[in-house]
């Protein structure tokens, strides 16, 4: 059938079904926002059966044979230009990964991932790792079976990082971490023999609405596109994407915790202007999708740290909260709410961590997931590998579960691999600020003035724009002229922290 | 390969297939609220093709010729208990029907819906019909072909209005309407004669936020199920279903017209309490949905009209009023407001039409529609014959097409049969409320104490429980002992009037 058509028709047909697939998915992401937003309580009763047919309808659109025969004629690449060669390359990636998993496999899998999330939902309200081992376990095992059915040359867990980071492994990954591991502990070190920074002003009462409508300033002045987005309140911020054109970013609010809001909101909007910059013409096809969770991390990461913790943006930011909270903030000036909103200090919990400590947690996480998967840790063992992980690197062991091993729900999910992204996100993001600065002439002065209008194109000329046409890497490599290179980062946070803790 | 299977499994199999087809439909009715709600403006650009995606795929589910194997064996009904026939015997009703289309014509009226209704925008922002027209046209031309396609056995009109109401024709609808015509304007007449109504108290300041905790103090009197549903604002207000579990309502606030948000806030509420009565276990099969458009009017109209502008249910709710509404309604004694809310005057605007001059609104639509399918009328003199019937029926002539030919969005989207649904429903609604009266001893008194429980109750018995499995008319026999009666509606009117006019 397939040779009978022109490779015009022929890559209209593959566009089709692509295209297809993604209004399922993007169906399911609206469905997934409106469960964190407004749905009422008894919608979940079938909101979950609703999903698992759009999912598992775009799954089929894109593991069936006829989509397969229609990748494989055009993967010879006669006739098309080289956009479309870079689609059809990406997409054959992706089904050839998607037609390792057999069916019955994922429907085990989407069983597993309900019952493991039950039960750390349980753990949790019980307090308790052992409700959840039972169920982490199988879980586990489900993943080695996965990482052997798709593959890997060195390391099994390679073959589960590869879902979330294409091309990332062991190999490369372990260099990174060990220069943490080198690298990091001298300057926490330092750190915690200066004297300790204030940020106690942070926690006294500020009004939901003014911190709302001061965010949405915020996500303006960054570039966000309110007439292709909107701001929510959900439990836990996160952005999701319908279209380049329908970008929404949620937050939560807390009315006693000022950088609760905040920081998150202008870390969602990092990855919202991503995505609202991703190229129109390419919907639902891998060049119109983000790289990787890794540069995504890198955009979040970039507003949220580089420009949302620095000096210079606040120079323009804080007298406009100033006037927001004249009273909470009469006492505090630029300097100590600069220095506050920077307090390293380690902790318990990942996503309350510090710029500096923030990638022990990962660190933790990545060592243990490679034994789990390799083996050499038994879930059984889990909480005290945990335990012990967080005195030995962060000098603090979690007084109880929920503020340890039972905190993140990606496990729960089946997400083994994607802690790691976070690391290389921040990593990636002091590069590619880095390279802005170079690129930018007088960005800093830009940055005083509330000014983002450069940058951001600079992010969009550089990185948005391509989608998914390069690795995380490789896009680092075109834009900065070098691959991931910790000692970035490394000079980053001296220079920061240096000027803050002196 | 049917044959070989079991009753048992070929359910199954059916039961799988359609009730994937309700999930795709249910998730494009979420993004369909969701774009009348919350979606940002720029959202528009693939919301349409998500939509298309959505109802294409749940259409080729429902047709497929797979499908259909299914539902022939299972129709002779072996091994199926009675209320698995009943499905059965409506979803190859539907099937039967929905095969009589051809793919290339449902396009072709998927293209032309589009055009006309960009059409009818563009005729309403500029006031000219005449713009409007040959789109109009056009899309007459398809109707009547669709007739065809669909079949008819008196006039080509049933086939559409059995589009909207299984089992309606125009023998059925002629007589109903005759009386309509006859019995409705004796009562204008006194009416108009009589002293007028003052209702000027409605066009004071009322704040949004108090209208708005009104309306929800209403509708959970009412007993709609808030865990189950939401109200949220949209332009036009409407209901829409995801599920039994989650069944929301939109409204629109005035501040300078309390009218427009509260009754429009309790007709939705009627319609939400219909959807949310629904049985669960029959969730995207027949027995599961509502039994026609009409019946969903009359449970609308019901909560609206026989109870929403009762005089019984104001003496519950209007002290709750006028505390909400202190300086507003100081003035206005529960008689004046009672009055006030049912007063009587011809006037343009089906939408803004009291009880009783609603009938010809619908009526004066009816003759159209038949007019226009049966070819006797011509869409060039659309214009004309709409404002001569007007004079006619109601003695008043739009004074330019926004408020007269172009008032409705129904033509443009194809929606030909749908008008009389609203007569229908408000004729059923008086039928069910007189039955119910009879049935619940003390009804009146509990409405004066603002309890509906126990009517939420006889309506979820006599009618939500039964989903699709009656036609309207069928319905109402078997609730009243009698099929669709307008005496009944005009002993109610006659009533209710002659104790507001005298």
């Amino acid at each position: 059938m397939a040779q009978e058509r022109s490779s015009r028709e022929l890559y209209e047909a593959y566009k089709e079904t692509a295209q297809k697939a993604a209004d399922l998915g993007n169906a399911a992401a609206v469905l997934g926002w409106d469960q964190e937003t407004y749905m009422p309580q008894k919608g979940f009763e079938f909101r979950g059966r609703q999903l698992a047919t759009l999912t598992s309808m775009a799954h089929e659109l894109t593991t069936s044979d006829d989509y397969g025969d229609v990748l494989h004629t055009l993967s010879a690449g006669n006739g098309l230009d080289d956009t479309e060669k870079q689609n059809i390359r990406l997409s054959v990636e992706d089904y050839e990964k998607n037609k390792k998993l057999p069916p019955a496999f994922v429907e085990q899998l989407t069983m597993q991932t309900s019952a493991s999330y039950n039960a750390w939902l349980k753990a949790r309200k019980e307090n308790n790792y052992s409700i959840y081992a039972p169920e982490l376990e199988k879980m586990i095992a489900l993943q080695k079976q996965m990482a052997d059915m798709l593959g890997y040359e060195g390391h099994p867990y390679d073959a589960l990082l590869n879902e979330y980071e294409r091309g990332a492994t062991v190999a490369m990954l372990d260099p990174v971490f060990a220069e943490v591991k080198e690298q990091l502990p001298p300057l926490l070190g330092k750190i915690k023999q200066a004297h300790q920074v204030d940020d106690s002003f942070f926690y006294r009462h500020y009004p939901k609405q003014q911190q709302w409508d001061f965010s949405l300033h915020v996500l303006h002045k960054m570039g966000y596109d309110f007439d292709a987005g909107r701001q929510d309140i959900s439990e836990h911020p996160f952005t999701t994407s319908f279209a380049p054109t329908d970008v929404r970013v949620t937050t939560r609010v807390d009315e006693d915790n000022f950088a609760s809001l905040l920081w998150s909101s202008i870390h969602e909007g990092g990855h919202a202007l991503y995505e609202q910059g991703l190229p129109h013409d390419q919907y639902g096809l891998p060049l119109g999708a983000a790289a990787s969770l890794a540069v995504h991390e890198s955009q979040s990461r970039l507003w949220e740290n580089c420009i949302g913790r620095s000096l210079g943006a606040w120079k323009y930011f804080y007298p406009v909260l100033q006037q927001s909270f004249k009273e909470q903030l009469a006492d505090v000036s630029l300097d100590a709410f600069y220095k506050g909103m920077n307090k390293v200090e380690p902790s318990l919990v990942r996503t309350e961590a510090d710029e500096v400590t923030y990638h022990f947690h990962v660190l933790i996480r990545y060592e243990i997931e490679k034994g789990l998967i390799s083996g050499t840790l038994s879930p059984k063992d889990l909480r005290d590998a945990w335990n012990t992980a967080y005195q030995k690197y962060l000098g603090v062991t979690p007084p109880d579960d929920k503020q340890g091993v039972l905190q993140d729900v990606h496990w729960s999910h089946g997400s083994f691999g994607y802690f790691p992204t976070y690391s290389l996100g921040s990593f990636y993001a002091a590069q590619y600020f880095a390279q802005a600065k170079k690129d930018i002439p007088g960005l800093a002065q830009q940055v005083e003035q509330g000014e983002f209008a450069q940058l951001l194109q600079w992010l969009r000329t550089n990185i948005h724009q391509y989608g998914r046409r390069y690795k995380a890497d490789e896009l680092c490599k075109k834009v900065t002229g070098e691959g991931l290179n910790f000692s970035v980062f490394m000079q980053y946070a001296t220079e920061k922290y240096t000027g803050i803790y002196g």
